[in-house]
């Protein structure tokens, strides 16, 4: 680790705002600098409470986030927000709102807001999320709120690997919460029907119910059920306390952990593969051998099976098993590394 | 190739119904055997023209598909359809519909429909369409109708990677409709106005000409805008005729192939980051040192960013990087094989 990055992160610790700022851009735009920033940052990590909320487009998320971030400061409690814009992979991210919301809280220096855009292709977006929730929890947040729409599997993955998930409803979303429910009900800790004043409260609360009977989660936890109306602030203290109940669950039952390590298996997974393939493209087929091979699997000249099976097999990935006999000690030193008891707890 | 996949394709080349139903099975399951099976199918594919279509929830998609592949009928052409369902991850998936739409055409086999259920972490089923999407080309389908819900990142890439894409919108969806905009308004090589005769369907079109005169296609193409009204079979030779004066352009135009290369990029792209991530868990890291290694992290005496560096940085994935003597003759073939000119076309 460099001078500067110790500085930047005793900045950080120390809660300047101006430091977590940049630590948060250089990891969203995945800058080759916040791999060592982020290896220093996670030791000092883990303190804060991480809670996903997701909902359909209009069942008025911002709005009860923000919410829920003022009563937590009412606690005491400081709190980081990140919002998840579902905006388009094509025409870039547009930041939508963050500088209004900011103005809402701009005396505050106990809350810190920040969007992030949805990029790309595949699971980035995850990835670039915890960590800025770990910035966040370096600079000394007791919560982080992530807010996500959650209508894709990307977004669902955010929340999904969250501490706590929260999932907001709203009556009269007909055939849309049908199909979004599919792939977000299961994940929920706890339902919020937000906009509870409007007509048909009571038969989400039904539907809600009526699933729940129908699936039992392994943890014997039921999700509560919480009727909000955000914009006056009303049921969001009981969400509070509603949070803080499974919170109470999870560490009576010693889950929080079982929880986190789930979450790390999977996170672990995706960034091997996103790894694994960074290298292959910087070290072994560049962008102009992608373009001929596409080419000629477009003709139908080769198979791409037998092609990926080619490429990948070739690699010396396994120890003992491919005829490599130079490399193995090296990676016999290398699995001792990766592999070995870690060291202590800094 | 054994002489059962041999024996297996060359049915599922003459049109058996049951050899392509197997094949489609083994494909969607992810069993070992497709791999052989698709080595052996995609030299005989190419010749189909695969269409995807999405739409939001309630658009009416399926029943558009139903009639735009009757249209396709009555030009003598067959058809595969290939319906992707958003269905939980968490539950698995479940397989709506595709008998009582199957029973629609009932007498035909010159139409041939699938469901498939959105599987798991990311990506996935992206590959397995464009699998199923060979085999129904093998099998003699003139063309092969994608169909899937765009509300996803997952779902958008699907179509995307199609040939030609559409993208259903229907009038009064409101702000859920801009939402999912974003993601899918920039694919669409033809917008089809469903359910044209309900109030709003003049808006609808006013809004995607106001956007279309904001960003010009690369291709300069401009997406023609067709009025259906599917349940009583109104617009459908007309979108029939746009897809065909779309196909007729790509072809002018050369555009096709460039399309086809591009989209096969991206797909070499995500076999090889699956395939890379399925040998190390296969060779190097098992299940147990996974959740060993994700407890470590879990209890923060360990960082991810620099046990995922570690293990990724000890293969020996470039040619002459990493001092790995042994294995350099063995690359270098595989290099010469995997990079020479392929063989000629069968």
């Amino acid at each position: 680790m460099s001078t500067n990055t110790d500085d930047w992160v005793e900045r950080i610790r120390g809660g300047d705002v101006r430091a977590l700022a940049r630590a948060i851009s250089t990891i969203d735009d995945g800058r080759r600098e916040s791999l060592e920033l982020l290896k220093a940052l996670f030791p000092l990590s883990g303190k804060a409470r991480v809670i996903g909320l997701t909902g359909a487009p209009g069942a008025g998320k911002s709005t009860l986030v923000d919410q829920l971030a003022r009563e937590y400061r009412k606690q005491q409690r400081t709190v980081g927000i990140i919002a998840v814009d579902p905006t388009s992979p094509y025409t870039g991210g547009a930041i939508l709102g963050d500088r209004i919301r900011m103005q809402a809280h701009h005396a505050d220096p106990g809350i810190y807001i920040r969007s992030m855009a949805t990029r790309g292709f595949l699971g980035g977006l995850a990835r670039a999320t915890t960590d800025v929730a770990t910035a966040l929890d370096v600079s000394g947040k007791d919560l982080v709120l992530i807010e996500t729409v959650g209508v894709g599997q990307d977004e669902v993955d955010i929340v999904r690997l969250a501490d706590i998930t929260v999932v907001i409803l709203v009556p009269g979303m007909g055939d849309d919460v049908q199909t979004i429910k599919a792939g977000i009900m299961e994940i929920a800790d706890i339902f919020v029907i937000n906009k509870s004043d409007r007509e048909g409260a009571e038969r989400v609360e039904r539907e809600i119910r009526a699933m729940q009977t129908l699936a039992i989660r392994q943890d014997q936890w039921t999700p509560p059920i919480v009727k909000t109306v955000a914009t006056e602030g009303k049921g969001v203290p009981e969400l509070a306390a509603a949070i803080a109940s499974y919170e109470q669950f999870l560490a009576k039952n010693d889950l929080l952990m079982k929880k986190k390590i789930s979450n790390w298996r999977e996170r672990l997974v995706e960034m091997l593969r996103e790894a694994l393939l960074q290298r292959l493209l910087e070290e072994r087929i560049n962008e102009d051998d992608l373009k001929r091979l596409a080419a000629e699997i477009a003709e139908h000249r080769r198979d791409p099976y037998s092609l990926v099976e080619e490429i990948v097999g070739s690699l010396a990935v396994a120890e003992g098993k491919k005829p490599h006999h130079g490399g193995t000690e090296a990676r016999r030193k290398t699995k001792a590394g990766a592999f070995a008891e870690p060291k202590a707890k800094s």
